[in-house]
Formats: structure tokens, sequence, C-alpha cells
């Protein structure tokens, strides 16, 4: 027993499911390397709070470095992967070649923009910290030149904000948009008319939040509407270019921020395995969760497609989680000489929160909303946030946010040049309204 | 009197002598106009701690846009001066010509190389908020890159920080690295070798900390030294490479990480305005902090060289914040047609801190070190940091690496690309150490 040589398993991705696995291992004889492009994990569900400088980007960032710390077998490497050798059994990344016993693929999804022209060229992702970063530079950016502007339909379109897609990405940002909107930037920008900043929610289905009960639909679209936004259902989007987001119904939208929550899908492309993917991009798996045909690879999270009585389990943090720690426990059996287990999946219910004491529940046959399921959103997500530093200062700031109506961090750091299309040196500064 | 237009002034620049001028001016009958490059206020004596991974960089900085909304008479405007016009009395921006009746300027400093080659080009200012998160990506960067490098020599290079000034940020930012190395570097790369990594404070004076008491300098040295601060005095740097910083003595030492702390000069070259400057680059005023030959001109801050018998004022925050006042008041007088007052200075007292426990202060002719000048420090940093949530998040992040022994953000937003110059491919993945 001491002298045998312990089996690798190389997890690619520190999401949700990459972490879970890496965690659900570290009782098993295994040595376990964890690989991923950043040193920190992304706490995803806040993230839209990153974009409505709400938040610091930081206080969702958990250093990989301190998890593995805790985890005696478990080693985090800050890598890129560049290509899976599935049957020489080896990982490539920018700077070494990793062999492995067991492979786990955890590398999650990338934004999908459906084939429609221009989205993936004008319209924001909200995906990752920098994304989330560069939307809310852009989004204080476009209230500083608005301010400047003497045109009014040019002002117009600074200030009009459209939400593709009506998911609870799409349903939560726009809460908190208009939040900032009314809480900091309308006492920020007092010579502003605030009657021309438009929030738009537009949803290609007949419905928002869709995988919700009926009854919790029609309460977030009468609370979001109550906040000022314009909801447009059955709605889908043709063509976005720099100035505008034109509709398939031949609508047209004057806006600079189009921000795409409308569709992910599997981040495997950047790992250039030769994996038979289904359209939405996901891994075909057996019930196991092992890849077809390779018997130690196994793919979790976003990546993977697993169904469960026919249905497409979505693309959510408890499904990622749950998954890595089945993987683990396969690996482990198979280790062991014994054959992997199927995957079952707890649904453990839904929440999604629109605005302040506004928010959706879904807890298996149970829905409710407003105050209640407000307070349980805010609950459960301080309790899933990784590291406890990050727990109390994420608090902090939701209660200053809270009591004060004030977003905090509205702070633009100069990456784009500001004023692109708008420099007019010429243009003598006028001074309106704000006399002592 | 109520006709009567208002005369309007026109600050450039918002650190504390800006800020303090467009304070101080909030009850004179004028119109304040506050101009910046970026949409916040910088607490730059914290800088240092953003670049040690210790606080988020959104902590340190204060939104212009709130600030003005205390002021009713002051006006908030995110532009960059391209031009100054002191014959037509206009100030030309990246988007608007804006004519005033008096102008101060406060566009503070930036780093002087002092014309070493290479300096400007390889060497780390810290100076701006970005600096000092493009230099705490670049250490975090070493140390990851380090943690890959089989060559002995490479990882030396890697883990080698070289400080070059002992004024109080080079001496405040060598206590904050070691700190951070210490306690979280340390445990978050086990498999590296602390005995490797080197901390330089280069000094071309005889002493640290020039303009403290004799006493207070041999005790900052001998707690830098303490904590493993390799402090190399009268040692004046001659070239600075990628690869290494070579010392006029014929030293060298390699290092991918040489910070800038020795020097700084007035920001006015970016103004354009045919000013004379001295050699430190700061514009000459009268005794009013009026700029010679431009009655309606005032030049304050790190700008302005102010000679108080014979001495020219260091370039401090005290003293931007007191000629701010001045500046505003003797504007004041001139409008009432009354004759400007000269310049004041009280000199409230040096502060500068090393580590846990250990500081310098100097009140008056009170010197003393250790546990109470460290507590005096922050406490004095904290009620100076503008703004309530910043302060309290502030205060808990310290709280945290207080008790927790732990900088919290530790995070590399891959703005460089990662080992750019350590591009191995085909390197094996040697696991040294670390097994269960």
């Amino acid at each position: 027993m001491k002298a045998r040589k312990l089996q690798r398993v190389v997890i690619v991705g520190a999401g949700f499911a990459g972490l879970s696995a890496a965690r659900a291992l570290a009782r098993s004889p295994v040595e376990v390397v964890l690989l991923d492009r950043n040193n920190y994990h992304t706490f995803l569900p806040l993230l839209y709070q990153v974009a409505a400088a709400k938040l610091e980007p930081e206080l969702l960032a958990y250093p990989l470095h301190r998890f593995q710390r805790k985890l005696a077998n478990v080693r985090f490497l800050m890598a890129s992967v560049k290509r899976l050798d599935l049957v020489e059994q080896v990982v490539v990344t920018n700077n070494a070649l990793i062999p492995y016993d067991f492979l786990i693929l955890a590398s999650g999804s990338t934004e999908k923009f459906s084939e429609i022209p221009g989205a993936s060229t004008y319209a924001f992702p909200l995906k990752t910290l920098e994304q989330a970063i560069s939307l809310r530079n852009h989004i204080l950016n476009c209230f500083e030149r608005a301010a400047h502007e003497p045109n009014a339909s040019r002002r117009q379109q600074l200030l009009t904000f459209v939400i593709v897609g009506g998911g609870p990405t799409g349903v939560e940002f726009a809460g908190a948009l208009v939040e900032l909107i009314c809480s900091t930037l309308l006492k920020d920008y007092p010579t502003l008319d605030f009657q021309q900043v438009r929030v738009v929610l537009l949803q290609a289905g007949s419905s928002l939040l869709p995988h919700l009960p009926k009854w919790l639909q029609t309460y977030t679209e009468r609370k979001l509407r109550q906040l000022g936004v314009a909801v447009y259902l059955k709605t889908r989007v043709n063509l976005v270019t720099q100035e505008a987001v034109h509709l398939l119904d031949g609508g047209l939208i004057p806006t600079e921020t189009v921000i795409w929550t409308a569709g992910v899908q599997g981040n495997l492309s950047d790992l250039m395995a030769r994996l038979p993917t289904d359209s939405a991009g996901q891994v075909a798996v057996k019930p196991s969760l092992q890849v077809e045909s390779y018997n130690n690879v196994y793919a979790i999270g976003d990546i993977a497609a697993v169904k469960l009585d026919g249905q497409k389990l979505p693309m959510l943090a408890p499904v990622a989680i749950q998954q890595g720690i089945t993987a683990a426990r396969n690996i482990a059996r198979q280790i062991e000489g014994r054959s992997p287990l199927p995957f079952r999946y707890q649904n453990l219910g839904n929440l999604v929160i629109i605005g302040r004491h506004a928010a959706v529940a879904q807890l298996g046959k149970l829905t409710f909303a407003g105050f209640p399921a407000w307070v349980l959103w805010q609950v459960v997500h301080l309790v899933k946030l990784s590291g406890f530093r990050n727990r109390c200062l994420v608090l902090m700031n939701w209660i200053f946010c809270y009591l004060f109506r004030e977003h905090g961090v509205s702070l633009v750091l100069p990456k784009e040049p500001m004023l692109t299309s708008a420099l007019r040196p010429q243009l003598l500064l006028r001074l309106h309204g704000k006399t002592p």
C-alpha cells in the first residue's frame, strides 16, 4: 500500500463543478491537480452586482491557492488548457504537460450569441469578472457622456440600456440596474433628465423566468414594470450595431448598451478535444457522468449534457455542485474496482431577486414571493459565497446599499478612452441648471 | 447683487489640493467647476496597500459626483485637460472649452525617473490606482511563475523585488510586501523555497526617511531589517532592464520587479501651459500661491513650488490641503477687492508605518515609535479617508489582516499574458513536495 503510486485526477476548471469535485476527492487515495486560467474561483451568481456597481469585483473572487491549502492532496495550477489528448491521457497547458489517470472536464460555459449578426461584437456578455467590470465602466461612461451631450436624441441613445434575455440573469440585472440609476446616478447627475433613462428587457419567449410557475412569472413582470423596466415579451433580436438593437418585427431601439444574457453554451472549443457535442456545445455523458468511450473521463457542470427523465438539466450551480460529488465518488469506486453509479439530481429550488423587498422563490412545491423570498435570496447567497472575509464584506456592502440607498462602487477605471464617438473639442461648455 | 453674474473658478485636478479648494469655495459667491481625468478622487496615502493586495482598489476611490452633491456651487466634470490658454482665460479639455475668471492648478505630480535608462520602461511607478493594480498583478504573477520554474536562478530572479527610494512610500511598501509574502503567499505556495524570496530597498541617500529625526531613521532601518528587507543605503541605480537592476557601484540584482518610489515631479507637461517650472517640474508661485504674472491663476499642491524660510515644502497631502484653503480664501478676497494673503504652513507632523505594531511618528517636537505610532497611523488614515462606507470597509479589511494574518485580495486579473518570457509547453509537470 505504501509504495503504490497514487493515481492522478486532473480537473479542468475551478468553477462550482470543479471545486465540488476537488473537495469530494479530498478523502480519496488520489492526487488531484486542479487547473484554471485564473487564480481565483468566481462566484457567478452575484456577478451582475459587480456590473451594477454594487460590489467590488474582488469580493466574488476566492483565491484558489487558499482553497488548496485546506486539502492536502489537491494542488492548484494556474494554466490555460491548450489541448486534451484523451488517448495518451495528457492535458497540454500553456506551461506544462500533465499526464492523468482520471480527467474531470468542468470548464463551464460561455455566452452564446445564437448567430445574431453584430451581437458578438457589440453586445456585452456577463460571464466573467472582467466582463462585469467592463460593463460597469461602460454604463457609468454612458452617463458621463450623456451629461455633456447637447443633442437630445444622442442623449436618449446613451441613456437607453437593453438587456436581452428574460432568464434569472436578465431579470436580476434589470432590477439592479434600475436600483443603481435611481439610488446613485440620479443624485450624481443632477443636470440629466431622468425621464430619458430607459431600461429595456427583451425576452424571446412568452414569459420571463420560463423555469418557474406562472404566478411567479407574472409577479416578476409586474414588479419589473413597477420599477420602470420596459419588458417586451415574444420579442426577438435581429441585429445588433454600435448604435442600436434591431428587432425581428422591424422595431429599432437606439442604444450603445446591449447586455446579452440570452444564452450560454458549453465551453469546450478552447480545449481542442475531439468529443461529440450537441447544439448547446455540451458533451454527451452516460448516466454516471462518464464521457462516451472514455471510461476515465468525466464531464460535469455546464459542459455536460445530462438528461434526467428526458429533460436536460439546466446550467445551474446546484447541478454543477452535485455532479462534482458524483464524479468524485465514481472515480473512487473505479479505483476500488467497483462500477460507477448513475447521477441523481436533487432539485433544491429556485430563487430570483428583482429589487428591494422583491424576489421569487420556489422550494419543491412551495412557491412564494416578496419580502420573505428577498430575505431568503440574500441569506442563501451569503452562505454559499466562498471565504469568510468575502462574506462579511459583501454583507456590509448590502447593508450600506439598503440603509443609504446608494451603490458604493462608482468608479470608472479608464481602460477605454472616454468619448470615443463624441469627441467635440470645440463645444463650449453649457453649464445647465445648478446655480447656488 | 441678484442679477450679477457669478464669477467662475475652474479647478484642474481633484486630488487633495483641488478638493480642499473646492470645499473651501463652497461658501463663496462663485461657481466652481472641478475637472479631473477620473470620476473619482484617489486616497494616495494608502495606494501601496492596493499594490500589496491588502485593500480592494475601489475602497480608495471616492466618487467625485458624490463629492459635488454636498456642495451646491460646485460642478464636477470628468475631462482631460488638453491645453490652458492663460491669455484668453480658457481651459481646453477633450470635450469642452471652459472659460474661467479664476483658475486653480492642482494637477499633482507624476513619477520622475531621473534619467535612469530603462527606468521609465521597466520600473513600476506607484502613483495611480491602475498602476497599483498592475503592480499587484505582476507580483502575484511572479510567484505563480516561480512555482512552475525549474531553473533555480530564474526562480531567484522572479522572487526578487527591488524597491527604489527610501522615502515614506518605499518604506511602507517594503513593509507591506514582506507582510503579504509572509502572511499569505508563504501559505499559498507550499512548494516554493521562501529562502529565495528577497525584498530589497535601495536608497541613494545615507539614511531612510530623510525628513525625520535620526533616531526614527535608525528605528525604521532596524525594523525593516528584522522583517527581512535588505536595506542598501548610499546606493544609486544606474540602469534598469527587464531582467535586472544595475547599480552605480557596478553591482547587479537580477529581478523582474523594480518599484520606483524615488522621485516625483509636478504634473504640468500634459497641460501644455507655458509656465516656467523648476527642476522638479513645479510652478513658481508668489507667497499668495498666485502664479507669476497671472493674478487670477493659482497653483497648489504637488505642482506648486512654495518656499518657506528658504526651504521648499514637501509634496504631502497636508501641504496640499492647507494650500487649497489659502487659494480659496485669496480668490474670495480678490473678488471682494482685497489683496491676497501669503500662505502659512502649519506642520502637523509625520507618520510612517513599517509593519505590524511598528511605525514612527513625529508631532512637532514629540517623536515616538512602535505600537502607539502604529495605532495613531491607522486612526489618522481612517479618519482622513473619504466616505463613510470606504472607511468602514477599509477598517474591516485591516481587522481581518490583523486577526487572520492574511491579505484578502489575491486576485490576478489577467490583463497581461501569463508566462511571457517562460513559455515552455514541452515541460513535464514536476509535482514537487506535497503528497498526502
